[in-house]
C-alpha cells in the first residue's frame, strides 16, 4: 500500500500549499464608491473556525450549521491503492479547507489556479467536512474490487427498501460521500467544489443536495419546513452513556470504525401544497405536538416528556397511536436512538400530479427535508425505527423518500494521517 | 374595477390578520437539554427590518441580503379584476412578511393555518419582496386578454433572442414575477411559499430560482463563482443623476411605471470544472481583471477605473478586446448603464455532456449566475450591452443563459394602496 504518489490523484490542479488565503488586504486603502449594492451581514462570531482533526469526524456532533451540501460519489478507480491516495488528498484537503486556507494558491498565472477562489476573503464559518464509506467500497455486483470485502463490519448492512421508499437511482446510493456544512452558503458550495476537483479521475460525483436552517437564536428549536419544531427529542449529546451506547462505534466495527458512526441520508419530498391545506388540529395530530409551542399534546411545555401513556375522558390515546413522535420514541422502539442532524432543502419546483383533492397537475415546491441521521448500528438505530414508521406513520401521506444512501463514517484523524487509514493499511 | 372581493383571491386559508408572529415565548422559562445539534448563529443586526412602502419597490437598491428565490407565475385568470385582487393580495402579504407578520395566525384548530408557520420566531432579516408585471399581462398569443394593451411602455420591449441563448421554456417567462431578498434562507423559503399560497387560483408558478451571495465583510465586494469580485463598477447610487437617468422610469412609462424599473432576469450556467481547468493568466484575459485584487487589468487598485486604451510596448490592448469589462463598460456603449444585482446559484449536479477537452459526459455541477439587473429603459439598458457581449465576450466559451426574462416592476406603494393600482385604475 506504500509508495503510490498522490500527485497521480491530484492532478496538475490541486497542491496542497499551506499558503493563507489571499484576501486582497493589500487593497485595504481603497474605497469603493457609496453604496454600491454589496452584502451587509451580521457580525461574524470572533472565531468561527472548528478543528478538524481528533478522535471522531468532525460535523456529526459539532452544533449545526446554517447550510449543508452532500454529495455522494462513485469510484471509478480499479486499485485499492487509488482510494486510498483519494482518501489522503481529500482528508489534506478538508483540513485546508475547514482552517479557511486556499487549495494551492500559487499565484502563478501560467498554472491552473488550484483553488477556485470563491471563498477568497471568507472565514471558514464554522465549516465542517464528514466523509463516509458506501457498500460500493466493499463489493460492487458481488466483486470484491479493492481486496476490503472482510472489513466490511457486521453492521455495515445493506439499507432494505422501506414501505413508501421511491427512491430514484441519480439520486441513491454512491460509494463514498462526503456532508459539508457551515454557516456560509458560498463557503460551502466553494468547499464541495474543491472536494469534486480533488477526486479528478478516480471518483466521480453521483449526486449532491443541499440544504439549510433557519438562524434561530440559540437554544430555540428550528422549524422544519411543515412549521414544527423539529429537534426537541434528539439524542442527549450532554450523556456520555447515550452517546457510546448510540453514536460512537466502539471494538466491533474493526480499528477503522472505532469512533466512526454510520450516516443514513434520505432526501425526502414533503407535499408542501398538501400540508398547507390540512387544518391546524389535524397537523398536530399527524406529528403529536402543538404547532406553536411545540410541546407535545398533553404536555404544556416544548421539552417535557411526553406522555404516551394518557388517555382522554373516551379512553382514547392524547397522543394517536399513529402520531410521528409515537413512532419515533426510544419507548416505542426499545429504546433505539439516533442523533438526527436533517436539514430543509428546496430545489425549486417541479411538475407534480397531486395524487390528492384537488388533483391538480402542476409545477409545486419541490422541497422537504434532507434526512440525516448518525448511529453507532444502524440495524438497532434507523432501521429499527423507520421499518415501522414507514407502515404506520400518519405523516406518510405528506412525505416521500426519494434517495439517499447508508454511509460508514470511520473515527477520526491524527494530523498527518487520513481517514480511513486503518482500513486501506489495515 | 371596484367592488371585487379579495376572499375570492385569497381563499380560506388567507386572511391577513396583524397578530404578531407567535414566537412560543410562554416556554421561555424552559431550558432545552445541553447541547442539542442547534444552529448556532452570529449575532444579528438589532433591527433587521426594512420599510416596505415607499416611492420605490423595495429590493431594488437594497444592499444585497445573503439569499434570493425569483418567482415567475403563469396568469390563470379571465379578468383584470382578478388579477387586480392578486395585486391587492400579494401587497398587503409582502408588507406583512417584511414586517415579520405571518399571514393570519389565527391559532383556531379548526381552520386550516394561514401561515405555514417555518418562519415563525425568526426576525424578517431585511426580508424584501419586489414585483414586476411580464409581457403576457398585455399580450398573449396577440390577444388583449385584461384590457391593459394600451397601457404598456415602449420601452417594454419583448427581450430579443441573443447569440448563444439556449433558453428552456420551464425556465423562461411568465406573465407576473416576485423576487424575494433576505439574509435568512429560510424565511426567503418562507415568503415564497406565502406569495405562492396567495396567488392560488389566480396564478401558477411557472419557475424559480434561488440564489445566493458569500457573507463578505461589509465594503468588500463579494467573489461570484468564478471566484472573481464582481460588482467593483456598478451603477453608482450615490449619483443622482445617474440614478435618475439609468435606474428609475420617469413619465415615459405612464403612471404605473412612474418610480418603477425594468428587470431582466436570466439563470446563467456556468461550465465550472471548465473554467477551473483554465490557467489563471487566461481567466484574467477573459474577465479584463487581477483574480487576487480584483483590479483591472494594468490598474493597481480595485476601484481604479479600467483605462481600456492602454496598450503594452507591442501597441497591443493590455485589456484585451473581447475581455469581459470591456464589452459591459458604458465607454463602449454609449454610457449604457443598469445595476446589476445578480446571485449565485447552486442547483446540486446534473448530467453533462462536454463540449470542450476531456469531452467527458458525467455529472457536473448545474451552478452559475443569476443575473439581474435594473433600469429605466431595457432598449437603453441590458439589450445595448448585451446584444454585443453576445456575440463577442470571451468568457462565453464558459457560460449558457438558460431561461429568464423582462419584467416591469411597477413604482413603489402607500399604505392602503396595491402595486400596479395605476394600472388596473387608469
Amino acid at each position: 500500500m506504500k509508495g503510490f504518489g498522490r500527485r497521480g490523484v491530484l492532478g496538475a490542479a490541486v497542491g496542497l500549499a499551506g499558503a493563507v488565503r489571499a484576501t486582497g488586504l493589500a487593497n485595504a486603502d481603497e474605497k469603493p464608491p457609496s453604496q454600491p449594492p454589496l452584502i451587509k451581514t451580521a457580525s461574524l462570531p470572533p472565531d468561527p473556525t472548528l478543528p478538524f482533526h481528533g478522535p471522531n469526524q468532525n460535523g456529526i456532533v459539532t452544533p449545526m450549521q446554517a447550510h449543508t451540501s452532500f454529495a455522494a460519489f462513485d469510484l471509478l478507480a480499479d486499485k485499492a491503492a487509488d482510494v486510498a491516495a483519494l482518501m489522503r488528498a481529500w482528508t489534506d484537503a478538508a483540513a485546508q479547507l475547514t482552517q479557511g486556507l486556499p487549495l494551492a494558491a500559487s499565484g502563478d498565472p501560467a498554472a491552473m489556479p488550484g483553488d477556485s477562489g470563491e471563498a477568497d476573503g471568507l472565514p471558514p464559518n464554522r465549516l465542517t467536512l464528514t466523509f463516509g464509506f458506501g457498500p460500493g467500497l466493499f463489493s460492487a455486483d458481488g466483486v470484491d474490487r479493492y481486496g476490503l470485502a472482510r472489513y466490511r463490519p457486521e453492521a455495515f448492512v445493506d439499507l432494505p427498501r422501506f414501505v413508501g421508499d421511491q427512491l430514484v437511482p441519480e439520486r441513491t446510493g454512491g460509494d463514498l460521500s462526503v456532508q459539508v456544512c457551515g454557516d456560509d452558503k458560498q463557503a460551502v458550495f466553494h468547499a464541495l467544489r474543491a472536494i469534486m476537483r480533488v477526486a479528478d479521475g478516480v471518483a466521480r460525483v453521483r449526486w449532491v443536495q443541499s440544504g439549510f436552517l433557519p438562524g434561530s437564536a440559540p437554544k430555540t428549536t428550528p422549524r422544519n419546513l411543515m412549521g414544527f419544531k423539529d429537534g426537541t427529542a434528539n439524542l442527549d449529546l450532554s450523556d456520555p452513556d447515550a452517546v457510546t451506547r448510540h453514536l460512537w462505534v466502539g471494538e466491533e466495527g474493526g480499528a477503522w470504525m472505532r469512533g466512526g458512526s454510520y450516516a443514513v441520508v434520505r432526501p425526502i419530498r414533503i407535499a408542501l401544497e398538501h400540508w398547507d391545506r390540512m387544518k391546524l388540529a389535524f397537523q398536530e395530530q399527524t406529528v403529536g405536538r402543538e404547532k406553536a409551542s411545540g410541546a407535545a399534546i398533553g404536555a404544556k411545555k416544548e421539552f417535557a416528556a411526553a406522555d404516551l401513556d394518557a388517555v382522554d375522558g373516551d379512553g382514547n390515546p392524547m397522543i394517536a397511536e399513529n402520531a410521528h413522535i409515537r413512532l419515533a420514541s426510544p419507548k416505542t422502539n426499545d429504546g433505539a436512538q439516533i442523533l438526527r442532524r436533517g436539514y430543509g432543502y428546496d430545489n425549486g419546483v417541479s411538475m407534480v400530479a397531486e395524487r390528492w383533492p384537488p388533483w391538480r397537475h402542476q409545477m409545486e415546491l419541490d422541497a422537504g427535508l434532507l434526512f440525516v441521521c448518525y448511529q453507532r448500528d444502524p440495524r438497532a438505530g434507523f432501521i429499527r425505527i423507520f421499518d415501522r414508521m414507514a407502515r404506520f406513520d400518519m405523516m406518510n401521506q405528506f412525505v416521500t423518500p426519494v434517495g439517499g444512501g447508508l454511509f460508514a463514517c470511520p473515527g477520526g484523524v491524527a494530523p498527518g494521517r487520513y481517514l480511513g487509514q486503518n482500513l486501506f493499511e489495515a
